[in-house]
C-alpha cells in the first residue's frame, strides 16, 4: 500500500527556506520546457540549462515553464532567482508533502495542488504535487513526475484557439487548475465503478477480499479527502478576485472551477457516507451467515444427538433388558426414532430454521 | 442499482464552455415548447426548430420555453445564442451532474435545481436535472426527458389564474421551484411507508432482504440528501431579494418554498438518524437469534451427550462388569439418566436459557 | 407506530395559498372561543360562527381567540379575513407538518410551534401544531384537537392576576410560549424514567422486547428534537426584541424561556447520546452470554465426548482384544476416566470458564 | 444510578416569577451566614432570620452572604427583596436543574454554576448548583446542601491576605468561580485513574461487570460535559470585561480561571473519545475469547467424534464382519485412529488454532 | 501507559498566583544557560544562580535564557521579578498541564506549546510543556527535563547565520516554535510506520496484540491532538500580526509555521479515520475466522453424528434384528455410509464451505 506520509522528518530543524527535496527522484534530470506565446505567436523549446530562463524574463509575451523533476535543488534555486521567488515558496515547492493552499505575493500567486490518478489495478491513489507561480508574464509549474493532464492545454494553446491565446497569465492558471479538477472526474468515475463491484461483491458472496477492498477504500478516500478538501478554499479566493492578478473576465471560470470542486467534494464524502455503510453491511451479512452455519449444525446435532442416545441404551449389556427379547421391540424403537425426528423437524420449520 | 456518478470524464481537460452533454439520451428529438402570456392572453406552441424562438424575443408577453432532452447540443446553442446566455451556463445545463445552485448574471438567474421520483418497485430514487434561465420577459427550463411536475402549474396558466398571468417572470420562476420542491414530499412520503414496512420486517423476521434494503435506502438517502441540500442556500439567496430580477411581492412566496426546503432537509436527516438505529437493531436482532440457536444446541447436547456416555460405558464387553449382572441394573441406570436430566433442566430454567 | 411523515402529498401542486387541511380531523365542528381582557375586566364567549370575531376587532382590549379544530378551511378564511392574515400564513396553519418558526409581519408575528406529549403505555411522542397570531389588540391561538396545556394561563386570567391582565398581547403570546415550554419538561421527567427503567432491563435480563424499546425511544427522540430544535430560533428572534411588537417589559421574560428551550435541547442531546450507549451495551451484552452459553457447551462437550469415545472402544467386538479379559480392566478404565475429566476440569478453571 | 432528570414537573404551568423548588431538601433550616471585610477589618457571623441581612445593606465593607439549603421559599423571597433581586433570578435559583449561565442585570451580576464531586465508591457524579449574585458590596452564593470547595477562600479571608481582602465583589466573585473550576480538577483526575484502571482490566479479563462500569462512565461523562460546557460561554462573557462590575484588574484573574475551564472541557472530550473506543475494544475482546472458547470445542468435537464413529463401526454385531477377527484388527484400529489423530492436530497447528 | 491526567489536584484552592510544580521532577538542580547574541558577537555561559539574569537584563542585544527543571520554585520566581513576568504567567509556566497558547501582555508575548517525542519500543508518545516569554530583548525558555528539538538553532546561532543573528527577538522565538513543529513531522512518521505495520497484521493474522496495539494507538492520537489543535489558534494569532513584538519581516515565517500546523493536525485527523477503520476491519476479520471455525466443526458434526447413530443402531443387542444377519448387511451399511458422506460433501460443497 501507498506510504501513510512522505520522509519529511530529515528537514527537522532545518532554517527555513533551506531546499530539501521530499519525495521520490523519478527523473534523471530535471526536465526544462518552455511555451512562449501571444495572440499571434507560440515558440517551444526545451532548456538545457535553468539559466536560460533569463531569456524570456523580459518578454511581453506569457511564457509558460514547466519543469518536471524536484530532486535538483540548484535548478530550483536558478529560476527562482531569476524570476524573484521567495525562499519560503521555494522551499514549499520542494516539500511534496504540502496542503493545497494559494498565497498572493505582490509579483505573483502561489498555488499549490494535487493531481490525482487511480492505479487501474490495485485501485490506489497516486497524487502528484503540481506548484504553480503565475506572475505578469509568466506562469512556473512544477511537477514531480514525467506524465500529466495539461496536455490538453498545450493543444489549445498550440492551435491558435482565440480565448487562451489572447488572456493573459491568469487564464492560462485557471486552464492548468481547471485541467487538474476535471481530472478529479475521471479518478471518481473509476472509484464509483469500484464500489458498485464491491456493492455487487457484498450481496453475493463477501469474503476477506472484500473486507480488504473495504478497508483500502476507506483509506483511499481518506487520502484523496485531504488532498482535495482545502482546494476548496484556494479556488473561493481566486475567484473572489481579490488578487491583483486576476482580471475580472477570469473571475467566471474560476467560479466554474469552484463550482467543480465542491461537486467533487460532494462526491467525496457521499463515497465516504456509502463504504461506511457498507462496513456494517459487511458484518451483518457475515453474522447472517454464521446465524445460517450455526442453524445446520444446530439441526443436526439436535436430531442425532438424541437418537444415538438411544440406540447406545439397547446396546448395553445388562442381563436383564426385557425390551431387547419382545418380538417387536426392534421396529418399535425404529418407529419411536421415527417420529421423534418428524417431530423435531416440525420444531425447526415452525422456528423457520429449514 | 442507479449508478453512483455519470459519466463526465469525457469532459476533461475540453476547454471551457466546450457543449458536451453529459447524460443519457431519452429523447429521440429535443422537444422545444412554448407558453405565451399576459393577464388577459395566452398561446401555446411546440416549436419545430430553435430558431423559431427568436419571434418571442422581444415581445413584453413572458414567454415560458421548455426544453425537452439535452442530447442535441445544436438546439442549445441556438437558444442561448438567440437569448445571449453564457457559454459556461449553457456548459452547466449540459452537464446534468451539476448541483443546485443559482447565479445572477446581469440580466437573467440562472437556477440548477433537481427533480426526485421514486421508482415505486425498487424504492430507487430517480433525479432529473432541472435548469432554469429567468430573464426579463422569459422563462427557459431545460429538463434531460419527458414528464416533469408542472403539469399544474401550466392549468392554472391556461385556467387564467390571476396572479399567476400578471405577475412577472419571477413569479413563474417561484411557482416552478415550488413545484419541484412540493414534489419531494410526494417522495418523502413514500420513502416513509418503505421505512415503516422495514421497521415491520425488523421487528418480526428480519433476512437479508432486509440487510439489503437497509443498505439501499442509505444509499439513496445520501444521494437525495446531496441532490437537496444545496437548494438550501439556492432559496437562501433568492428569497433574501438581492438579485434584480425577484420583485418585492414575490419574496414572501420564496421564503415560503425556502420553508419547504427546510423541512425537506430536516426529514432527511430524521430518516438517515433512523436508518442509522435501523442498522444496529438488525444486528443485535441476529445476536438475538444466534443466541437462540445456541441455547436450543447447547440444552440438546449437554443433556444427551452424557446420558450417551453412560449407555456407552453398560456397552463395554470387559469380563468383569458386575453392574451387568445385578437384578436392578439396568432400570437403575435409567432412573439415573432420568433424574440427571431433570437436574440439567432445572439448571437450564434457573439460567432462564428455557 | 407514529407515522413518520403526515400526508402532505396531495397539496403538491396547488397554487401557493391553497387552503389544505393536512393532518387529521379531531373534532365534528371547528371550536371558537373568546376570552377578552383589559386590567379590570374579563370576557368570556364560545362563538357560533367564524364571522363573530369582527365584533372583538377594534376594540382596545385585550383579545384571545382560541381555535380548535382545523379541518373547516372557510372558518380559517374567514378568521383570516376578518383581521387581515396573508394567505400564506392560513395555509402555515393549515399544513400541521410545519417546522416551528417565526415570521415578523408589520401587523403581526406568526409563531408556529409544537405541543408535545407522551403516551404513558406505549411510550410514544404525540405532537400537535399550534400556530400563534399575535397582533396588537388580539392573539389567535390554532390548535389541531381539543386539550391543551393552556389551562393555567386561562385561570391566571379569570382569577384577576395583575401582571398578566395588565400586560398586553405580547405577554399573553408568552404565557403561551412559556405553558407550551414548560410541558416540555413534563415529557423528558417521563422519557427519563423510562430510560432509567431500560437501564435497569439492560443490566439485568435484556430481550428483544429491550431492543425493540430502544429502537422506539431513539426513534422518538429523532422526532421530539426535530420538533424542538427550531425553537430556539424563535425564541432567540423574539427574545432579541426586534419586532415592533414585543416590549421591552417582556424580554426578560422571553429569555427565561428561552433558556428553558437550551435546557430541554440539552437534555435531548443528553438522552440521545445515553440511547446511543444503550445500543453498544446491549450488544456487548448479547456476546456476553453467547460466550456463557458456548463455555458449557464446550465444557460438556470436551468432556463426554472423548468419554464416549473410550467407551465405545471397548464396546467394539474384536475377537482379541486383551484387555477385556483383564480383571481390573474395568475399574481402571473408570479410574483413567474420572482422572481426565479432573483434569479437564482444572484446565477450564485455568482458563476462567468455571 | 443517579436521576436522568429531576423533577421539574410541578413547576409546569406556573405563572413566570413563581418560587418553587426543584430539588431535594438536604437541611432542616435554611442556614444563612455572613462573612463580613475590608482590608483591615473582617467580621463573621450566622444569621437567624434572613431579615437580618439589611443590617449588611449599605455598608460600604463587602458582604459575602452564603445561603444553604432553598426549600424554605420565604427565606429566599426575604434576601431578594432586601437586595433587589428580579423574581426570575429567585425562580432560577429555586430550580437547581439550570444551565450554566452568566446575566448582567444593572446593579448585579447573576451566575449560576454547577459544583462537582465524584463519589469514591460508587464513581457517580454529583452536581450541585451553586447560584451567585454579585453587587456592589454584596455577594450572595446559594447552595443546596451543606458542605462545599470554599473553605481556602474563607481561610485566605479570615487569614487577612491583602489581595482579597483588598479588593472588591468581583475578585472575590473570581474567587469562588476559580475554587468550583479547581475542583473540577480533582474529579477528573479520580474519572482519570478509573478509565485507568478500567483499561487494565479490558486487557486482561473484561467481564459483564466492566462493561456496566463503561456503560455508567459514559454517561456520567455526558452529565458532566453537559455541567461544564455551558461554563465556558459564562468565563468568556467576565472576561471580556463588558460587565460594568468586573474591574480592569480582575479580568486577567477571569482569563485564568477561563483557560482552566476549556482545560477541563478538553480533558472530558478526551475521556469520552477513549471510552468510545473502549466499548469497541470490549466488543472485540469478547469476539476474541468466543473464538478461543470455539476453537477448544471444535479441535475435541473434530478428533473424538470421527474416531467414536469407528469405534461404533466395529461395535456393530452383524454376523459377517471380517475385519473383528482379524488377529491384529484391534491394534491395527488402535493405530490408524492414532494417526488420524496425528493428523487432525497438524492440521490444526497448520491453522495456528493450537 | 502514560497517565491520562497530571496530578493537579493539590493545586485545587490555592490563590492565584500560588507557585506550584505540576509535573515530575527530572533533574536536581535546574539548569540555566544563556545565549546571548548580536550580529557579531555571541556569548554562551551556565549560571550558577537566577540571581545572575540582571547582567542581561539592560543589554542591547538579545538574550536567550533556557531553563530546565520547573521543581524549584524559587529559581523561577526570581527570574519573573528579574524581568517583570506577571505572578499568573509564572503559574501557568509551573503547571504543566496547560493547554497550548498565546498571551500577549504589553511587554511580552506569552506562549505555551507541547514538545512531543515517540518512545520507538512502546510506541507511546510523551509530550514535554515548553514556555517561551519573548520581550524585547530577552527570550525565556522554559523546558521541564533536559534534552530539546533546539539544537539546530544554537547550531546556527553559533556559526554565525545572518538572518537569525540579525534579527530579533521575534526571529528567535520563530526558529524555536519552527524546530518544535517540523518535530512533530518525526513523530508522525514513526506513527505512520507503526499504522503500516498494524494495518499488516490485520490482514494476516490478527490477535488480541493488535487489539491492544489499535486501543494504544486510538488513545495516543487523542492524546496527540489535544496538544496540537490549540496550536493552531497561537499560530493563527502570532502570524496575524497583531502583536507588537511580532515585526512585519517575521509574519511571512510564522504563516508557514502555521501551514506546518496545519499539515500536522491535517495528518493527525486522516491517522485516526484510518484507525477508525481499523477497529471495525478488526471485528469483522475475527467475524470471518469465527465463520472458518464454525463451519469446520459443522462439516465434521454433520458427517459423523448422524453416521455414529447408524453404527449405534446396529450395535444394539436386539434379539430379532435381521438385517445383523443378512450375507451383506455389513458392506451395504458401509457402502451406504460412503454415499451418504459423499451426499453431504457434495451439499458443503455447494454453500461453498468447502
Amino acid at each position: 500500500m501507498r506510504k501513510l506520509i512522505r520522509r519529511t522528518s530529515r528537514k527537522a530543524g532545518l532554517p527555513p527556506g533551506s531546499l530539501v527535496h521530499v519525495g521520490e527522484r523519478t527523473v534523471d534530470k530535471t526536465q526544462i520546457s518552455v511555451l512562449d506565446y501571444a495572440a499571434d505567436h507560440i515558440e517551444e523549446a526545451v532548456l538545457a540549462s535553468a539559466d536560460q530562463c533569463v531569456a524570456f524574463k523580459d518578454k511581453p509575451t506569457v511564457t509558460w515553464i514547466n519543469i518536471i523533476g524536484l530532486h535538483d535543488v540548484d535548478v530550483l534555486q536558478r529560476i527562482g532567482e531569476c524570476y524573484g521567488i521567495h525562499p519560503l515558496v521555494l522551499e514549499d515547492i520542494l516539500n511534496t508533502q504540502q496542503r493545497p493552499k494559494v498565497e498572493d505575493f505582490d509579483d505573483y500567486l502561489f498555488v499549490v495542488l494535487k493531481m490525482i490518478d487511480l492505479d487501474p489495478e490495485t485501485k490506489e491513489i497516486a497524487a502528484e504535487q503540481i506548484s504553480l507561480v503565475i506572475g505578469d508574464n509568466f506562469v512556473l509549474s512544477f511537477q514531480e513526475a514525467p506524465g500529466d493532464v495539461f496536455e490538453n492545454v498545450r493543444e489549445r494553446l498550440r492551435s491558435g484557439r482565440r480565448r487562451i491565446r489572447e488572456r493573459g497569465t491568469d487564464y492560462l492558471g485557471y486552464a492548468l487548475l481547471d485541467a487538474v479538477v476535471d481530472h478529479y472526474f475521471v479518478v471518481l468515475e473509476a472509484l464509483g465503478n469500484h464500489i458498485e463491484d464491491l456493492e455487487g461483491e457484498l450481496v453475493e458472496e463477501p469474503d476477506r477480499e472484500t473486507l480488504h477492498s473495504i478497508y483500502t477504500l476507506k483509506r483511499e478516500l481518506i487520502y484523496l479527502r485531504r488532498s482535495v478538501w482545502p482546494l476548496r478554499e484556494v479556488l473561493s479566493f481566486l475567484s473572489r478576485g481579490e488578487a491583483r492578478l486576476v482580471q475580472q473576465e477570469t473571475i467566471a471560470y474560476l467560479r466554474d472551477v469552484y463550482d467543480h470542486t465542491i461537486q467533487v467534494i460532494d462526491t467525496i464524502e457521499s463515497f465516504r457516507d456509502i463504504i461506511g455503510g457498507m462496513h456494517d453491511t459487511y458484518l451483518s451479512s457475515l453474522s447472517n451467515r454464521m446465524n445460517e452455519v450455526m442453524k445446520v449444525l444446530t439441526i443436526f446435532a439436535s436430531i442425532f444427538i438424541p437418537l444415538t442416545f438411544f440406540a447406545g441404551i439397547y446396546g448395553m449389556n445388562f442381563d436383564y433388558m426385557p425390551e431387547l427379547h419382545w418380538r417387536y421391540g426392534y421396529p418399535t424403537l425404529l418407529s419411536i426414532m421415527f417420529l421423534a425426528t418428524m417431530g423435531m423437524l416440525v420444531y425447526f420449520r415452525r422456528r423457520k430454521w429449514l
